[in-house]
């Protein structure tokens, strides 16, 4: 069967995180928006509760009836099926408590660029863009790093995991997490990177894999830009 | 086997939201940090990384020895086990996907007051969330209330539910949300739930649901009050 995801097309965004996840396990899917007419199906299942539930936003994933809304939900859904996740309950919901974490945490870091409403645009609310980011840098960063650096261990063969001795979709969002970050502020993530010396190696690990490291040559993977989650504006970042 | 939620004292916050799926189920928790020595334990139980991984934030479950982090994860982890869930993978994860709405929904309410950041106090963003408020009720609320209300179905017997033929957590948990918004922003809400008639129907049976109302009866339940989430600030309602 092949999965369906369906995401914005022209930015990585929140599927970002399911598409590391489909590409490492080498699963079958479709990134349905970016083919022809896949906008107008993305936008018909949201508006039709024709059976089931109609989601709410992109990301959501289709497999055969079933659709799956929101990234954490759709990666605990595909953890097991795709070998990215702990068999055990007691470690998947552990592992989707971390994936909880970086959804929190991806909400804050698109708020700094819109503190105000996500319908105006940035030039609107970039007084108060400053000033979150600014509180954002000084204590949201810090917070938020610290603990996933915590929740790292590297282990004898000097291999970097959340958790467990193998690779699960938690190491692939955190890999995300630290491009999107080094993106939208080179210049604070640059001077923040020596506090955290796992997340750095656990992230060139993730990238040189030969799975990834192929996905992000290829025209599947998006480049980051300033209509996304993760955006580079100058003035918000550190001086 | 007693539940043990962890959760910050002196606010129904996002605990609240696991509280009322225990009580509704009769089930044997105890409210850690309401207790003697109990905040200190919450405190140790983050800061410690003894087994396991340690929260970043409350809410928290301790279940034996499984530590379930985030209100919708511990919502997900006790569906079943409290009969307010469907039984099925595909309802579980259906029902998943809507709490995470909620959850999404819950920050949002939060950030109207708090817009620039969590470390500062409310009067020192006023300005901010006069601005963010505005949009909210403009455009966030009647976007979560609107989908909320179409995935509301109204059965035969005249209850009305999200999921299937029976109670589930996400029930009282929209029952909650209605609740806070009305403590929020009752000007707001009051001119909006005509636009709602099923949230407002189901809001009203959950209230009379027998050991929902002996709970919100008791002194277990915690009132809305301005270190929550749903603060009142009579000039971010309508006026």
């Amino acid at each position: 069967m092949t999965y369906e995801l369906y995401y914005w097309d022209g930015i990585p965004g929140r599927g970002e995180f399911v598409r590391l996840a489909l590409e490492q396990a080498g699963a079958d899917y479709i990134d349905v928006a970016r083919n022809d007419g896949g906008m107008a199906r993305m936008m018909a299942m949201m508006k039709n509760r024709t059976e089931g539930i109609a989601p709410l936003a992109p990301p959501f994933l289709k497999d055969g009836e079933l659709v799956i809304s929101h990234a954490a939900n759709i990666l605990l859904y595909l953890g097991n099926r795709l070998g990215l996740a702990p068999e055990d309950e007691a470690g998947r919901i552990t592992a989707h408590g971390l994936q909880l974490c970086i959804t929190d945490f991806v909400a804050e870091i698109h708020d700094t660029h819109h503190p105000i409403g996500v319908s105006l645009y940035y030039e609107d609310q970039k007084d108060e863009a400053l000033r979150r980011t600014e509180n954002f840098l000084d204590e949201r960063l810090p917070k938020f790093l610290g603990y996933f650096e915590k929740q790292l261990v590297k282990k004898p063969q000097g291999q970097v995991h959340a958790l467990g001795d193998t690779l699960t979709y938690v190491d692939l969002s955190l890999f995300h997490l630290v491009e999107g970050l080094h993106y939208a502020f080179p210049r604070a993530m640059t001077a923040a990177e020596p506090d955290y010396p796992l997340l750095v190696a656990l992230n060139a690990q993730v990238r040189e894999l030969p799975r990834i490291e192929a996905y992000l040559a290829s025209e599947r993977r998006l480049a980051f830009n300033e209509q996304g989650i993760f955006r580079y504006y100058p003035e918000l970042d550190r001086s």
